[in-house]
């Protein structure tokens, strides 16, 4: 970890549920700032925001924001996959570039799947490219006690397959 | 082939690809009808009506309906992924259960991958149960010159998993 970043500890970083209207270019920024999406991908990261802002939760999207101040410095976005029992996906989870390795990602995944577990979940289900700039994000969720399950070759574009993680979790809620 | 069916050759049965109001309720009663799909499956079927009526092409769900004369025989739904160059997903195909064995679905689904080839599709996702009572959807497939190209173990119950199919097509349009 940067000595930097070390300094900065302990952490002062708040998680918050509720989506609000400003979230809409608050999340747009992040993602686009990040450097691991497209332009239609954080589209559609804010279309899920709006989404959240305009139905709630039957939308199927929920949302965990962690916040220093009124500062952004990372979310997640998932929700129970329709048809299934207990399967949930992980949509999204980003940390602003700056603040990585401070934990923000690792603390935000474990209070998600609180939630999800409060819910029922039984199994998380993350995607990612097989593409070597997305490395980190696959051992972030190596980290997390994902597994690699499944890979769809040329999903996304020639050479450039999907890796379908899981994290199985236990009945009762950790 | 049933004598029954056989009879009801030579087939007159039209496509059509735009949506109609009153495709809300035929594409719900035909869904439910054979017996394939949960309650909440068949209504995630008429919602994807809806948001195809709503919004056109930007719901990004397109549709091909087999009909004889105003009656609809089957249909399918397919799209665009998200995020992807070349893939597309087959969301739903479901023939009426009085017209099996008429050959309804392959027609409406090389017909599908037709115009999906011309909106530069590759690569054809579709997915179902590992349950029993799917075999025949996954000999559908089979036949269809679909390959299984990955399974998720417990994916929509314990004991139900999502097999994901892939086909390929050819540069150039069939």
């Amino acid at each position: 970890m940067p000595e930097k970043n070390r300094e900065r500890f302990p952490l002062f970083i708040t998680h918050r549920e509720d989506v609000r209207p400003e979230d809409r270019q608050a999340v747009g920024q992040l993602v686009r700032a990040t450097g691991f999406f497209s332009e239609e991908e954080a589209n559609i990261a804010v279309e899920l925001v709006e989404e959240r802002l305009a139905k709630g939760d039957a939308s199927g999207y929920f949302f965990l924001l962690a916040e220093e101040g009124n500062r952004l410095l990372g979310y997640t976005c998932f929700g129970p996959i329709p048809g299934s029992v207990h399967s949930f996906d992980l949509y999204w989870i980003a940390v602003d570039p700056g603040e990585q390795g401070r934990g923000v990602g690792r603390t935000l995944m474990a209070a998600a799947e609180r939630i999800m577990a409060g819910c029922g979940a039984r199994r998380l289900y993350a995607d990612t490219s097989s593409l070597p700039q997305y490395e980190p994000t696959r051992a972030f969720y190596l980290a997390c006690g994902y597994l690699e399950e499944a890979f769809l070759t040329d999903f996304y574009a020639p050479g450039d397959g999907k890796v379908i993680f899981v994290k199985t979790l236990p009945a009762c809620a950790p």
